[in-house]
C-alpha cells in the first residue's frame, strides 16, 4: 500500500489531501464536480466555485478547485452550475407522530398530547400500518436531504424495528430509540416497568443494522419511574449506549418534574442521578435552562436539540441559542415532528433563524441573532459531529451532501455569488429542488 | 324574469339561495361538490362536508349540503373527497423584490435597501427582464392560490402596465401601484417630483384592466416630499382612487419620520396632513402604531396589512395583531415579498399564527395567540372584503376559491373531520396540492 498526500490552495485557504493505493483491493474513484459549499465552523461558510469533491468509495479524499492531475483519468460526476451542499441532521424527531402533522396546533400541551399525541402513538401498534407511515417518513426524510437522525419511535418494539429496517432501505442514518414510559400515559399508551426493561432489552438484541443504531430513550421524567430510569442508566453503562430524552421544555412540564422529584433543584439531576446525564446524551428543548443546568450540560458534554418551530407552535418559550453557543454548549437542530410542522431541515434551519430573532426582539434587542451560515452549521455539521464526523467536508468523512439544482428560482438582477444563491436556498428549496442526495458515502437519491 | 329563492338548512345553519330565470339572458350554471370550507367572521369555521356551490356565470347562488331538485339537471364538477375553500388575497407585497427573495436576510434594514431592494428595483427599467420576472411571479400566485392582491409596482411605468397585464393574464385580480419616490432612494432609484407627478397621471391614463386596478402608492413618507404627498392626496380625492403605503413598521424608520416632520405628534399624520389617510386606505406592517395611532385608523377606515413573516426576518417587530382586533380594526394579511420571504398565503398564515405565538410570550402569556380559523379569516375573508365581497362564500360574490388534494398527505390514525383537513392543509399544502383555483368565478387553475 502506497499513501500520497499533499496540500491544494483553496481561495487563501489550504486543503489537505491525501490518496490511498492499494494492489490488493479495488476502490471506487468518483469526482463530483459543482459549486461547493459547507460549513466548517460555526459562523464560517466555504465555498468552492465550480470545484471538485474527490470520493473514494464514499470518502472525502481531497475538495479542490482545480482537480490534480492524478485525478484526471477518473470518473467525474458534472452537477454543472447546481449547488453541492451539506445534507441535514435531525437531531429530533417523534417517528409516530408523523400522522398528525399539522394538527391541533392550537391546543395547550397537555390537551395535545391526549387528544392527539398518545392516541397517534397507540396506533403503531399495529404493524402493517407503522410499515406504510414509516415508509413514507423515511422516503420523506431522505428526498429532503436529511440523512442523519436521532429519532423517537413508539413504545412498540416490533414497529422501532420496522421503523429503523425502513429507514436503512431509504438512506437514512442514525440512532432511534424505542421509547422508555411506564407512567402517565393515559390508558391508551403506556407499559409496565416490567415490560419497558424486557422489551428494551428485546429490542436491543434485535437490532442488526449497518446504518441505524439504537439509543436509549426514556420519554421524559414525567413519564419514567425512578425504578426505570435507574434501570435504563445502568444499562446505558452496562452497554455503553447514548441516550435521549427531553428536558425543560416548558414551565408546566418543570412544575410536574419538581413534584415528582423533590429531591432535584433542577430539572437535569433527574437524568443525572440515575446515569442518564453524560457525554452525548442528547437533550431536546432546553428552552428554560437555567445558567447552572446549561453549566452542567457542558460539563457532562450533554448535546442540546434546539426545536424552534415546535418550541413556538406549543408555546414553550424560545429557546436562547445565542447565549448557549457563547458558552460553549454544543446545539444541534431537530424538526421535533410533530410538535413541529416542519419536516425538512432547510425549513427547520430558517424556524431557527427566525425564532432568534423573536428571542433578540424579546431581549431587547440585546442579544445578536442566528445569522444563516451560523444556522447551517447547526442544521448540518454540529449534528453530524454527533456520529463522529468532522468539519463539513472533512477528509476522511464519508458523504453526507445534497445537491440542489436552483435554476427554476427567479432570475436575478445580476450574476450571484455562491454564497448568495446559499442563502436563497436554503430560504427557498422545495423538495423538487434538491437533484441529488448522498448519505454515507452512497448516491441514495437521484 | 322570474325569480325564485329559498332557503336551506346545512348543519344548524340556514343558507338562503335565489335563482334568476330570463328569457333573453343565457346564464352559465354550474355545481361544484366538494368538502367546502369558509371563514364567514373572525374566529368562525363553517364546513359542509360533501357539500354543493352553485354558480351562475361564476357568481355564489347558493351553498348547499343536499342539492336542491331544481338543479338536478346541471352540470356538476365533482372534486370528490378534495377541499373547496376560500382563496387568498395578498394585501402588500413587492413585485419588484421578488428577484431577491431570500437574500439579505442577515442585513439590518438600512443595509438591506441599499444593497438589494433598491439596486433590484432599478433593474425594472428595462421591460423585457420586467416580462420575464412579472409572468413568473403571477404564474406563482395564481397557483399558489392567491386570486387577490394589492401589490406594490416599482416607480417605472412601463413596467408597472406589463405587472398589470401579466397579473390580468394569469388571472391574478386586485389593484396595483406604480410607485412614487422622490427622495431617499440612492441615486438608483428615484423621480424628481415633477416626473413623479406626470409619470402617475401618464400611467393612471394606460390602466385599461379588467381585473387589475390602479392605487396610488406613495412609497412611504421617508420616500416622499410634501410636495408630492400634497399632489398625490389631490389626485386620490379628484379621482377617487384608494391609497396603500407603510406605517410605523420600525423604530429607526419613525425616528426618521419625527424628523422631516416635526409638526407631526405621530407617523400617521405625515399622511392625514395631505389627505392620504381615509378609508380604505392600507396601510402595510403598523407594528409599533400606539393606541392614539390605532384609533385613527378606526375612525379613518384604514386597513392594516400585517406582515408577520417580513417583521420577523428584518427584526421590525411583532405586530400586537390581537389587540388591534380587541380594538375593532380591520386586519389583513400580506407577504411582504421581499422581506417577507414566503409567497404562498397558506405559509403566510401560518406565520402569523406563529407570530402571534411568539408575541403572546413578549406579552407575559397575558394575550390570546391568533387560531389557525382565525389566521384563516385574516388571510381570505378579511381581504376579500376589501375588494366588496361579503362573508365568506356569500351569495352574490364571485367565486374566489382553490381546490386542496390532500390525498399525499401522512394516512393519518382514523378518519379526520373536515376542519381538521382544513388545519392539516392550511400549515401542510405545497403547490401541487392545489389542484383547482378560481377567481372572480373563473377557473383560471386546473
Amino acid at each position: 500500500m502506497r499513501v500520497r498526500s499533499g496540500a491544494q490552495a483553496v481561495r487563501g485557504r489550504t486543503l489537505f489531501y491525501f490518496v490511498i493505493f492499494s494492489e490488493r483491493v479495488i476502490h471506487v474513484l468518483e469526482i463530483l464536480k459543482g459549486n461547493i459549499v459547507y460549513a466548517p465552523a460555526l459562523g464560517t461558510l466555504s465555498t468552492v466555485e465550480k470545484g471538485y469533491l474527490a470520493l473514494r468509495d464514499g470518502t472525502i479524499e481531497g475538495l479542490y478547485q482545480d482537480l490534480p492531475a492524478f485525478y484526471k483519468n477518473e470518473p467525474v460526476t458534472d452537477y454543472g452550475d447546481k449547488l453541492i451542499m451539506q445534507s441535514f441532521a435531525d437531531m429530533h424527531l417523534h417517528a409516530p407522530q408523523y400522522p398528525m402533522l399539522g394538527m391541533g396546533m392550537d391546543l395547550p400541551l397537555m390537551e395535545w398530547l391526549s387528544t392527539y399525541t398518545f392516541k397517534t402513538e397507540a396506533r403503531f401498534k399495529d404493524t402493517d400500518y407503522a410499515r406504510r407511515v414509516y415508509r413514507k417518513l423515511a422516503k420523506d426524510l431522505i428526498t429532503n436531504g436529511t440523512t442523519r437522525v436521532a429519532m423517537f419511535s413508539s413504545l412498540h418494539t416490533e414497529a422501532t424495528w420496522i421503523l429503523m429496517e425502513e429507514l436503512e432501505k431509504a438512506g437514512v442514518t442514525g440512532y432511534v430509540g424505542k421509547v422508555n414510559m411506564d407512567r402517565g400515559g393515559d390508558t391508551v399508551l403506556q407499559e409496565t416497568t416490567v415490560e419497558s426493561i424486557r422489551e428494551t432489552l428485546r429490542w436491543l438484541e434485535g437490532c442488526h443494522f449497518e446504518h441505524i443504531k439504537p439509543i436509549l430513550t426514556p420519554r421524559f421524567t414525567p413519564s419514567c419511574t425512578d425504578e426505570l430510569m435507574a434501570a435504563l442508566g445502568k444499562m446505558a453503562a452496562e452497554k455503553q449506549l447514548y441516550v435521549q430524552s427531553h428536558l425543560s421544555e416548558n414551565t408546566g412540564e418543570i412544575a410536574l418534574v419538581k413534584e415528582l422529584h423533590p429531591d432535584c433543584q433542577r430539572y437535569y439531576e433527574t437524568y443525572a442521578k440515575y446515569g442518564l446525564w453524560k457525554d452525548h446524551t442528547l437533550m431536546a428543548h432546553c428552552v428554560h435552562s437555567d445558567a447552572r443546568e446549561r453549566k452542567a450540560m457542558r460539563e457532562a458534554g450533554v448535546v442540546v436539540v434546539h426545536c424552534a418551530d415546535s418550541n413556538v407552535n406549543i408555546c414553550s418559550g424560545v429557546c436562547p441559542v445565542r447565549q448557549m453557543l457563547r458558552e460553549g454548549i454544543w446545539v444541534t437542530l431537530g424538526s421535533d415532528i410533530a410538535g413541529g410542522a416542519l419536516l425538512p431541515m432547510y425549513q427547520v434551519i430558517t424556524a431557527s433563524i427566525r425564532a432568534s430573532k423573536t428571542r433578540r426582539m424579546m431581549d431587547d434587542w440585546q442579544m445578536d441573532f442566528i445569522t444563516v451560515a451560523e444556522a447551517y452549521y447547526l442544521g448540518t455539521t454540529s449534528g453530524h459531529k454527533y456520529f463522529g464526523a468532522g468539519d463539513g467536508f472533512a477528509v476522511g468523512d464519508k458523504l453526507h451532501a445534497v445537491v440542489i439544482d436552483d435554476s427554476d428560482f427567479t432570475e436575478s438582477t445580476r450574476p450571484l455569488t455562491v454564497a448568495e444563491r446559499f442563502e436563497r436556498a436554503i430560504y427557498m428549496t422545495q423538495r423538487h429542488n434538491i437533484v441529488a442526495v448522498y448519505s454515507d458515502g452512497r448516491k441514495v437519491v437521484g
